[in-house]
């Protein structure tokens, strides 16, 4: 059994790696951090979990942590995993961050949250079905929710060569905005109604360049959040514009060749509801004939293939499991 | 490994029996029906389950069905379970139906149905928290979903003899419609919305007092049904009027007697996302001070204790497994 | 013109009466105050009205307020209402408050709401339909949300002297919460739920049973809160016992009579969407033949009549106006 | 008076037509026809409208309606206005009709709706911000609701002749879908989720692509819906890329100028809630510094300035009153 510990338990993806956890059968949750709830149970920040997870929140020291784990998942806000991260990694444990922290090189990260890197290291970046390599990491940068979308709707066509611009429209769940209330999150603003956002400025721009740039550093990416009423889920709407004309079946054949062997991504008509509560990002695409112009849509579950279900796969594929483990489950549908 | 069968693939129960199943450790799904559809991989009417069901619907009859299966769930509507029951049951296999066929005695039915029963035999309610002998049925009538979290919020405190009257005002998602599209499913006249119907009729009724008069002869029952906003999950709040005065920790005790060893019955803050997706029904109570009254709210997913999960409960007991097994997950909250 | 002021106008009462006045031929705005906000157009906290009403806010104090209009709306919270009231009656202009200060006699303010009323004075209920003296009021304590459709649900019935217990399950939408964002009204929270609340003991309950009482002193009333996703709209469902045995036509009959004239009231199929934005109350009942049950539903909009609208109502009647100036509105439906 | 008619007044439109011609102080409805409802109250197809309308649905022929109109409104599935207006202008009435029928040259509309068109004229695009001269039109085809957002949000740029591609990503709520339930329209598919249509192939592109290409014959345009969970609205993300730097105010100035005494058009913060229910168009933009796109975002509700409420105006404008005239109404917010 891998013994887990999870630093900062009590929030979104907090509780869904609990959730997830809870049925891993090749894993144990032996430490869950939270600095204000330490000593209560865990059900009373999720309750969801009564009966399932027995433990209770506790606050202690990452060499503590890194003692008793094989494996630590930091899920706590930007700028704090890099203070835990080098004791732990110190203390002979390997970590899966889910913050944005090990996901760019320091110059860019420094550049795009605006703040000085106080462990530069070398990024990993987790998203597996693209780096494999994270197998033989020490620790892993997890994924930004929308790059994750959007870039497993595009990677085919951009490494093929084929894309001059991408246009990224993404359209994600609230849950995305953590779990503390705010005029982002109140009901009357979300319900029947649609909330576009940093326009042309989202930070989560850099990792869909970064990583599309690696197939073709000659793409043209741009990215545009909306908010919608629905609390998990990411639909990502991909206008490629392409440098050549293709026909459908060879648009197929590149995305299953890219995609041959990578269980959680399907070839199926994109929802939410398909995906919902699973690790399965859903792809599918449309020619607009006679015109320069691919429409790619993803979706994803921001939570799950998103944030704490990618950061499990990674794990997987980290300790030598088949990556399903624990995470072969259907989307909660309807 | 069980052998199971579904009559009826492509609904709503359907669909959550496959979801639920294909996480099963001890079952294999051998055959599913649907007449539309046969011939069609399961996963174009359940695209969430692409990947983890591989079967085609089999348009196959009652009696070949017996042969290849331990257990059927006949997931049809109310009387069309009566009409292929008789041969599954003749051929040996046995049966959990989720219509109404089976739930009460047959006057009951043809009053309540205003049908005739083809069928008549003694009826097996299948709420196991209530029945525990359903492990030796060969044929279950799975619960309505409006009575399970009825009863099961009522039951210890009738079944103490203290209740004169209880008024259940139920809320329920929208899926236990169906999937067929009508003006009650239509989104604009469900979301942001509050929708009372058969304000004093509903069939479910009949449900509620078999079950609630079998504690307490006496005891008195209102139910009136309102569809929310939401997809999954039905939440009931009992207006329980009693014959003398209790106290908290009173009740408290007769719920936790009365439920002890009842893994899918919480103590819990009933909240539909704490349940969604699981096979809980979370419990909770107040009493209003200086009346006559206890609130008693429950909270299930209709789908999975409501219908599907509770059908495999059913199963789990019938089969002398851990009533757990394959259900043992928390809710999706949020 | 009326003129009009309005203290408290960032809220959504405030908005809501903004929205109201600018449709209203016989009132002008002429000072709307807040203290956060002074000096901003008031488009910046409602963009919804921008180009409607061309006004900034104002912080300027009650004497001020009163010498300039005919009549102000109080729209600020419970216990704040207090502290201006004496000083804009001293200054000559008439008040309609939105807050509870002034719905219930003292005595029973100062025990439920748990303070001291620093300005004692004689309540006067405006709920209209039932109170046609807040003609000649100066000071009008404007109903709560729930009360209003909790009331006028049951009130023909109490009046006819025929109820012995009435049991009102509200369902509400979120906005009735205010909109400083909390957990309450946190998406995630609201979404695809049903959050009870205050199961036995809500404030509101003051209310339903001073005016009930007022027509059967008997009566015995219970009351229990729910929170549904919407962002508007009340739907009570009054569950009624009686102590005689009535027909439909009979029941009909009670409620044409007693709201013989009340325009806003319509016997009507009650749903949140057939009053969304309107000064309507829909009633619809349904008898539980062979028992002693009246089922009685109402549907408001929190915000209009169980708020704003009332209140605007109140100002007609005031002032002599046709009670449905500037009110006559059709829901926004769907 | 204006004397109105309706020939559809059952649907969503037709409904909108009736809630919002009941405000309007110049017009009077006089007939409203329905094959199916003929001879029942309109209030029984359209509830919200119980006492404010008080006629019946009629069947009877254009002929007979265009003798007692001034105006009428045909509210009919496209192909079946056509087979009605010939009538309604022989006897001498205008009309504004809401199908497609009208609003695109002859051979343009028989090859996206595939079908023979069985009344050709000359079209007349009832956008009133860039058609004025609807004033002296006897025949207007209002505009879809999809164009209306894209048209408005892009216009400015392409008439200045800075725009070289413009990709529209449309969110649209269900209730342009009609009133007839559907799959696309049953809740559980609709609620918490995004379902992108007709990802490439609209029908509603030509009218978009008619009405930029008559600023700037070399723009190139697409245009990507999607249905988000509301009854009501479109958000319109436009990517406009752009064959030259601008500056922000380079921007505003020129969307100032274009829509300068366009009282409907706003430069606010789009949202649906801020329009909801009313005639406005919120139009607000950001530049992506460093590269070549602006993102221009549109909301309008689509049954309103999408729909019914730009009929109004556009019959304010043909009849000389003031093109505010019943329709200067704040959105119902939140």
């Amino acid at each position: 059994m891998l013994r887990v510990g999870i630093i900062g338990g009590t929030g979104y993806t907090g509780g869904e790696l609990l959730r997830l956890l809870s049925l891993h059968p090749k894993a144990e949750i032996v430490v869950v951090t939270s600095r204000k709830q330490a000593g209560k149970p865990i059900d009373t920040a999720h309750p969801n979990l009564k009966g399932l997870v027995d433990l209770c929140f506790e606050d202690v020291n990452p060499s503590q942590i890194a003692e008793k784990c094989d494996v630590v998942f930091t899920a706590v806000p930007h700028g704090a995993a890099m203070a835990v991260v080098p004791e732990l990694l110190g203390g002979g444990t390997r970590v899966i961050d889910l913050s944005a922290d090990y996901r760019l090189p320091v110059e860019i990260f420094e550049k795009v949250y605006g703040k000085k890197h106080e462990d530069p290291r070398e990024n990993m970046y987790g998203l597996p079905e693209i780096h494999p390599e994270v197998r033989d990491a020490m620790l892993v940068g997890n994924p930004g929710c929308f790059p994750t979308g959007a870039i497993l709707a595009a990677a085919p066509l951009v490494a093929a060569g084929v894309v001059e611009r991408a246009v990224f429209d993404s359209k994600t769940g609230i849950s995305g905005a953590g779990q503390d209330p705010s005029p982002v999150t109140h009901y009357p603003n979300v319900a029947e109604n649609v909330n576009p956002y940093n326009l042309t400025r989202h930070r989560h721009r850099a990792e869909i360049e970064q990583e599309l740039k690696a197939f073709d550093e000659s793409v043209k990416t741009s990215f545009t959040p909306h908010i919608v009423p629905s609390t998990r889920g990411i639909l990502t709407t991909a206008h490629i514009f392409v440098n050549q004309e293709l026909t459908s079946d060879e648009v197929s054949a590149i995305y299953e060749e890219f995609y041959n062997g990578k269980y959680f991504v399907r070839m199926n008509k994109p929802s939410l509801a398909a995906v919902r509560g699973s690790n399965f990002c859903d792809i599918a695409f449309e020619i607009d004939q006679g015109t320069d112009r691919i429409v790619v849509v993803s979706a994803i579950d921001n939570m799950v293939k998103g944030a704490s279900g990618q950061a499990i796969q990674n794990m997987n594929i980290m300790f030598g499991l088949d990556e399903r483990t624990g995470l072969w489950t259907g989307g909660l549908s309807p």
